[in-house]
């Protein structure tokens, strides 16, 4: 079966590189977006050279969600409602999986509700199908050992079943457990854990993740 | 050094016998408290029998309070309020422990803020030092065999750190890792996880827990 091509959309941060390395060396075709096509493509290089291939290609952010059929977005906070305007038309039709986390600064405290999927739903409408994933997985964690799983699990929420199961199994290709936690307006929970795991990060000095046991994966 | 007596409030429903056994177990006085003390009487009775010891006793939650040093409230969220309000003058100079979780039904959605541990702070005053623990805790994980450890991870929120620090270790005479996740108002999330725990559970047919990876316990 061929595989679908994945956008990783505000892709040259910290996240974004982390989870498109695993899923092109899981063989998905994968597209680096960024609103300035230079730095995708300064990304998409080195995710190449890391993993000996030449398939994974830069290009800006509506050109990445046109020719993809998955758009993950790991856009920064702050520019997710911008980022979602500016790209509405050119994310129609797709599976938009959205890893925004949203934190309150200073200190570390849980966002207020809507939940950026929910908002990211609201202003794509119907023509765009929202999953809300990959929130609190530490960008260190995708990248220390690409042959090792990624010991964090995902809470992956949404509202149409195929969608979230495509969603579980891109996690799974990426070496995380995926985790159906309900639909978009739960991933708040899921943004407010990341205020959590910062705090408890600085407190503890580590780099804490989440794991679900007793389902059975 | 002299152990702390320990009052579980409400400690007849599922949550609180199962705290109390454990604690119980590990050498600290507790104090079943009930609004009606025959309810309480007839689980310390069953703790006491469990465990082959006699120190368990059933108070009326008043008096159970009064009698304490650390109140733990397992009380149903919809008597929450109510309870916390009745109980306010036993609480007095008390470290009151908050395990509520409130969940949205039907369904299973996480619950409005203020977290219940704020509201419970809130309605105490200044008086009472209330800390935040125990809301995903199930009830059959703390019974399955009293020897293991109970496999749920506890994250405590609270503003004043010598409660905090007391709470992670009554956690961890418990059987459980206890986290430092920040004031009370981060409890809003810990609540939350609650209904999300939930609906994983129906759709997975299990048991979920919350564990803490990466922070060295």
């Amino acid at each position: 079966m061929t595989k679908e091509t994945i956008a990783v959309l505000g892709g040259t941060g910290n996240e974004g590189p982390g989870l498109a390395i695993r899923w092109a060396k899981a063989g998905y075709p994968v597209i680096i977006g960024s609103r300035q096509k230079e730095k995708a493509d300064e990304t998409a290089a080195e995710i190449n050279q890391e993993l000996g291939i030449e398939t994974v290609v830069g290009m800006e952010n509506a050109d990445a969600a046109l020719a993809a059929d998955i758009c993950v977005l790991t856009i920064v906070a702050k520019a997710h409602q911008a980022a979602l305007e500016s790209l509405k038309e050119a994310l129609q039709g797709k599976l938009v999986v959205d890893a925004t986390a949203r934190v309150k600064f200073p200190g570390a405290f849980p966002p207020d509700p809507p939940s950026a999927a929910r908002t990211a739903q609201t202003i794509l409408g119907d023509g765009a199908t929202v999953v809300a994933a990959y929130q609190n997985v530490p960008a260190s964690a995708l990248r220390k050992d690409l042959d090792q799983p990624v010991g964090s699990d995902v809470l992956v929420c949404g509202e149409d079943m195929d969608a979230v199961e495509k969603v579980i199994a891109l996690t799974e290709a990426a070496g995380m457990r995926g985790y159906y936690a309900g639909g978009l307006d739960n991933a708040l929970v899921v943004e407010g854990l990341t205020a959590l795991l910062i705090t408890m990060n600085k407190h503890y000095k580590g780099h804490g993740t989440v794991q679900i046991a007793g389902l059975g994966k």
